[in-house]
């Protein structure tokens, strides 16, 4: 059973997308008001809790099942020097995820999170996308398909990250052809290669801008030719869990990439979607602003694999905890002004 | 038994602060190095656990037992108006805390804190500190020492927050007298006063440092006359913990103010906190800075009682546990790099 039979299926999710429960909402709201606190004060807190309750279609939004899942692959652009770390790496980290061992571990345990880790053909990395598509139609709908199957009904929330080296120059190319602007703005140091490693990124995005631009520019277009599997499986994520009313926290610069696409082809797909971080990552800030998203948390990380947004899971945690179990002003017999 | 005998024993505590322990912290940053990720890529969260290290004094630092204190006092500056509320409501806000009503107790069991909640002397407000000290120095010890009460050996974190109806007008007094500035620097709509409220404030603040202006400017002179009894509370807790090497998490505007004079006497007595959160009270970013303060979190909230800093103390749970669960390289099995 998977959730898009075909690329015409993925694209009309994606394109009739479902609206927010906008009574769910209100009555969130309302609540908000009655609550034994001056009206406001919790800020952002507030406003997850009212976002939530529309999404999940509850003015007391829940969050005792949320899942984090964090999907892997490799990817033959690899070939052209631009990671500070082997692709070896991706296969061993995925057995440090398995083993317990990595900071996404101890980040969803503090956190509340059941993790899934899903690894997507790391023996066959993508194509060189410097030369033609990274993915046929059939991987790329493969790999949509992977990310939607994390997502079912009796979850509360999402959160989604990735891993794979190379794959911030994956996600550069996906920023590059979804909002434009030039390779430099969207290439960084990703896990920490050099000056001259950056460079080296820009001249590969800006080649595979150039031998990909007078393709379709559809999303799935874009996420078969120049992302990777584990970012089309956060994009096939992110459509399915807005079919299902599944909230979505998203992690830093290459989650967030995986979702340009999607936002190009539809601004308000990502109308679910809460940024957990800023990343360090320097296209981020600009990448957030494309997709209209207001990180929750800005903590200098810059790892990836779903670690800042399992932190900000925590905000949304207490968000949700304040909205359901303080008292209202009735309740607690407080004065509610002079 | 109290920590502090005499004004003169708090005087010695400010004045020769313990330091950090350098090596636990140096033990702390060379096991970070070792983690299965790219070296700094969690960012601040490396950060923390670094200065837990160096504060508990143990390279792999815990948080088994944390603890939130609120404080809560009366003001007689309250009778000109300064603030949305009547000062009936920081005891039906007491009731409600140990009722279990109240966002700190939402959030503090969320971030798995014990709450402690101490009232000072509600029936007693402090004096009207435009016409004289708003309390006797006997009565500014014992506050410091009620602050100083909540923090033991044996905890690993304390978080201190407040509650008392007019005290961000006791907070901007503090802050004018510990770093200058006009008063307009300093008052905020606290818990949502209107524009003509707040230069009502702004007037009460010129004129309490004009009444005080030629008295001795200690620390202890600043929150005996200007403070009220849950900041003089607060001031001493963070001495006491740093006298047992307790980490403090400081919420925002009205807990930080409390620090303001501490600071003014000795530029180091902050070391050992972390400002959990920067609030809405325009205030705030000011006296961060003053403080040397970097905040962990920007959320737009401004209900005081702890409330900033409890959301925080989940981001400190998960820099810890990154820092203790983590495997390293080694451990792993995965290649450090190229």
């Amino acid at each position: 059973m998977t959730a898009f039979a075909s690329i015409a299926d993925f694209e009309v999710a994606l394109a009739r997308p479902r609206n927010i429960d906008g009574e769910a909402q209100e009555a969130a709201r309302a609540r908000q008001m009655t609550l034994t606190k001056p009206a406001g004060s919790l800020g952002r807190l507030e406003d997850i809790a009212i976002f939530f309750a529309g999404w999940q279609s509850r003015a007391r939004p829940r969050l005792d099942r949320a899942r984090a899942a964090i999907f892997a692959g490799n990817h033959g652009v690899a070939v052209h020097g631009v990671s500070a770390f082997p692709s070896t790496v991706t296969a061993q980290m995925v057995a440090n995820f398995e083993a317990g061992g990595a900071a996404i571990n101890a980040l969803s345990a503090a956190a509340g999170l059941e993790l899934k880790i899903v690894a997507l053909d790391l023996d066959r990395p993508t194509a060189d996308f410097t030369a033609g598509p990274a993915m046929t139609p059939a991987e790329c709908l493969d790999a949509l398909n992977a990310g939607a199957a994390v997502v079912d009904e009796r979850i509360d929330m999402i959160v989604l990250g990735e891993m794979g080296i190379a794959n911030s120059t994956a996600a550069a190319a996906l920023c590059a052809r979804s909002f434009g602007g030039t390779a430099a703005d969207w290439v960084g140091p990703g896990t920490g290669i050099d000056t001259e490693g950056v460079a080296r990124k820009a001249e590969v995005v800006e080649r595979a801008v150039a031998v990909h631009a007078h393709a379709g520019r559809s999303a799935f277009e874009t996420l078969r030719r120049v992302g990777g599997r584990e970012t089309a499986a956060i994009a096939g994520a992110a459509v399915r869990a807005r079919q299902l009313g599944v909230p979505v926290l998203l992690d830093g610069f290459i989650c967030c990439a995986a979702i340009a696409p999607l936002a190009s082809d539809n601004p308000a797909i990502a109308d679910h979607c809460i940024a957990g971080h800023c990343s360090a990552e320097p296209g981020h800030v600009l990448l957030l602003e494309k997709l209209g998203l207001d990180p929750l948390l800005s903590l200098g990380m810059r790892l990836g694999e779903g670690s800042g947004a399992a932190v900000a899971a925590g905000v949304v945690r207490a968000s949700l905890a304040a909205h359901d179990r303080m008292a209202t002003f009735a309740e607690a017999a407080v004065s509610a002004s002079l």
